[in-house]
């Protein structure tokens, strides 16, 4: 059998509509660990142990974890994400900022410059981690397909409305276009409690 | 001097322009006692002593603190606010809510009903406030007379841009029109730390 014109049209219209709607991951407060940073508080030459891979290829989460120190407070058993990185970088919320006492700047991954610096503690070992803290800046992973498919640039600026208990829309959400990407809004977890974050929850491009 | 009719212009549109901004408040955790609650806690009849007006005619800081415990955590030294009401009422952030190991619902102030139940302890007394504990969902508090000026009425739902280093829009913002308020928008932590809530900052009702 084959559909008529009108079926073939609503079927288009409604995969136009799906494709608006981007998944959402709520990002808990994690760890990249540079190999100097492994070397010191697990041993030299030491490999991080990856117990499940992440959303985005190549990421993984590791089996070790961290105690970050701030001069208010210690946030104990934070995940430690692979592989290592050039820099040690930590992400936290603004509440996490706030109960460690330290005022992490809002950044994409990656602009470490002038950043916070927290105490990091493992297995009776504590090392500084210099300019390593951020408030990570929300921002969409894509693909270059997905980049062509949405009529999106890398680095360009959009709003995402969320639809929830608590609908929203956040503004200034930054495109990061590479080619190992899988489709995804990343948000902080005091982003995801104020728009009413469930699993599964999907951002509209607007 | 008499201004000139440009000079009229220019000052009525800025009073306009203006008058679209309304001051946002970040609330944080508090509780609101019943006087039984205050009775099995302090003693009988015993009076919350004042320490600072808040915002809200009438409402009030008191000096006695309170720790709120759920199956998963307890949360220390959390605000009493007066006057004493009907019934006990917690108002937490949904990080508290994951934190406690509780799921409070998204609520306005006063609907209690199916709530969450913590316990609440001081002066080694602990009691348990059943059907208490709410996630505050945001409002906008206003006089009938802000009403007539914005053009709104009790329980509207409106849209509010904060303009930040994180700029967003709530959505679904309700208007709660009594005649003794103060204009303010109430937001809670998670909302404050999610749109890079400074003290001062405003919400522009779009």
């Amino acid at each position: 059998m084959v559909d008529t014109l009108e079926l073939i049209v609503e079927k288009v219209l409604r995969k136009i509509e799906e494709a608006k709607y981007i998944p959402i991951e709520a990002s808990a407060r994690h760890v990249h660990l540079s190999q100097e940073h492994v070397d010191s508080l697990f041993g030299k030459g030491y490999e991080l142990e990856k117990i499940r891979e992440l959303s985005q290829p190549g990421e993984y989460l590791c089996k070790e974890r961290l105690d970050i120190i701030g001069p208010k407070s210690v946030l104990r058993n934070v995940a430690i994400l692979g592989p290592v990185r050039g820099s040690t970088q930590v992400e936290i919320s603004r509440t996490d900022s706030i109960a460690l006492g330290v005022n992490a700047p809002l950044r994409l991954s990656g602009d470490l410059e002038d950043s916070e610096t927290l105490f990091i503690s493992c297995c009776r070992k504590v090392i500084e981690a210099g300019s390593s803290t951020i408030v990570a800046k929300r921002h969409i992973h894509m693909t270059p397909e997905d980049g062509i498919r949405y009529g999106l640039s890398d680095k360009q600026i959009v709003r995402v409305r969320v639809h929830s208990v608590r609908p929203l829309v956040f503004e200034d959400v930054i495109i990061r276009i590479t080619e190992k990407s899988r489709l995804a809004i990343h948000i902080d977890h005091d982003e995801a409690n104020a728009c009413g974050f469930v699993e599964g929850a999907m951002g509209e491009i607007i």
